[in-house]
């Protein structure tokens, strides 16, 4: 199983969830022990009682102090305050500093004040699950996924190295770009595409308080395309307001594509219409087939 | 298997895909004899030979002429020709016509100008399934699903039970409205959703254009919201085009809810965004719960 020369003496993941247990799991045979930090008593004893983790602790210094990899696995906004306020001078000089936060401009700029001796360097791995939680761990939930890794001014070349190292020994695929740039991409694949579910179902809901019929017809279409609604919502405002310029462009662009749609339909022109959800469907055909194929092959 | 008191000596069916197909497997014990009519002869074929019907024919006219019951379940604008051009003066007096069209405005007032004497009524069974063509065929396909009824002008009383003894043998659950309320409400949760998933997927290809990676990273949450924008443009077009005063009706209450998200957003008052996704989370976890049961029960 074991891929990569990836090797650690201590691993800490902060954050025992669905990310971070599967992380610990995925990570097994390339570290000495595994702690695992997390505030949630009943995560900490499963993580233990399963041997996802050698042992848990509350205390994010106790759990960091020893480690030469610290996996920061947490929501975004806590990412970011760890970093900013605390574990700089948690951290032993060497040590490897990643996280998984969704967004990752302020936290990358946090990152760039740690202690110069810190390896930080961003991560954010493009996989998920419907369910929750460390009881949920997968040990292959990165496997053959996309893994975003975003340089900060505490990024040196061998940070890179062992990050890239970390990355493939998750069997996932390491996609290396600059903060900005992730952020504007997210943007477009993940947080437009949650305000747009979140304003559909806003918008049926209004409806149904008028006819609430509206909820009975409802069918496949509309689960699929309202599922993002139904996300956590401290999760989805901390990666909103994290990343309030790129969504903002995002939905200016995506205003003009739904325009062009819309004087389409009203003025009646079934032919320019098709012309322009042709292509699109296109687009959507080839993505969907390379995916599946991706997922299939656990490339 | 066989329930209500729904029979008929002769029934035709109109188009033989996935949806025909299906409820012509539903009916198998309903009626005495099943012929479809299909313009593909490979269909017709598979239909026949599978025992789907018990006869296939291409002429419109042979296939209905001596049918009690007539289920045209083709695409909207070719239901919308077949009522306005031929089929009436092929059926039969006392003869039930129903459709299973997308948009029932336009059939419906089509079938309000029949002969009197036939009793046509508008009908759109919400269901589907990912693959079409009547080798996918379901004889549950419509089980515990909703079948809604739409009258028209040649909609007496006798028409209004004969179909619901149909729907009732289809084991769906019938719902009775307007033709004007149907399009409305499936503008709000089928047409809408199909115009955002295709503006979403123009919006990520226009990105795409200046960074192709954007393809590469997009997960899950694009998987679902991109996937109506994969369906068929022909069928999509007809569709959107036979109901545009609804869908134009429902963009504009979109629009007024992505603007209400985006103002929150950009002024960053993260309480407001919160207040407003946590109740629109809440309608939908409530809305999958009830679908899903529903599905579950077979309901």
């Amino acid at each position: 199983m074991s891929s990569g020369g990836f090797k650690t003496r201590h691993l800490a993941v902060v954050g025992l969830g669905l990310m971070g247990g599967s992380l610990a799991l995925a990570l097994r045979e390339h570290a000495d022990t595994i702690t695992g930090v997390e505030l949630n008593a009943e995560a900490r004893q499963y993580a233990v009682e399963n041997k996802i983790v050698d042992a848990a602790t509350d205390d994010l210094r106790e759990g960091v102090a020893q480690a030469d990899t610290v996996i920061l696995a947490a929501p975004v906004r806590s990412i970011q305050a760890m970093v900013e306020r605390r574990i700089g001078s948690y951290l032993r000089s060497n040590t490897l500093l990643i996280d998984i936060g969704s967004t990752k401009r302020d936290i990358c700029e946090a990152m760039g004040k740690l202690p110069v001796g810190i390896h930080a360097i961003g991560g954010h791995p493009m996989t998920g699950k419907e369910v929750s939680g460390v009881e949920s761990s997968d040990k292959n939930l990165y496997r053959g996924r996309p893994f975003v890794l975003c340089p900060t001014r505490r990024t040196t070349p061998a940070t890179r190295l062992r990050a890239l190292g970390l990355v493939q020994a998750l069997a996932a695929v390491p996609f290396e770009m600059e903060a900005d740039r992730h952020d504007h991409l997210v943007a477009a694949i993940s947080h437009l595409p949650y305000i747009l579910s979140s304003a559909l179902v806003a918008t049926v809901a209004k409806e149904g308080q008028n006819d609430p019929t509206v909820w009975e017809l409802a069918a496949g279409g509309f689960r699929d395309m309202s599922r993002l609604a139904g996300q956590d919502v401290q999760m989805m405002g901390d990666i909103l307001s994290t990343n309030t310029q790129a969504v903002a462009t995002l939905l200016a662009l995506f205003r003009v594509q739904l325009a062009m749609l819309e004087a389409m339909l009203i003025s009646r022109d079934d032919q320019q219409l098709a012309e322009f959800l042709r292509p699109t469907r296109e687009a959507r055909v080839n993505w969907i087939q390379k995916y599946e194929n991706g997922h299939k092959n656990g490339k």
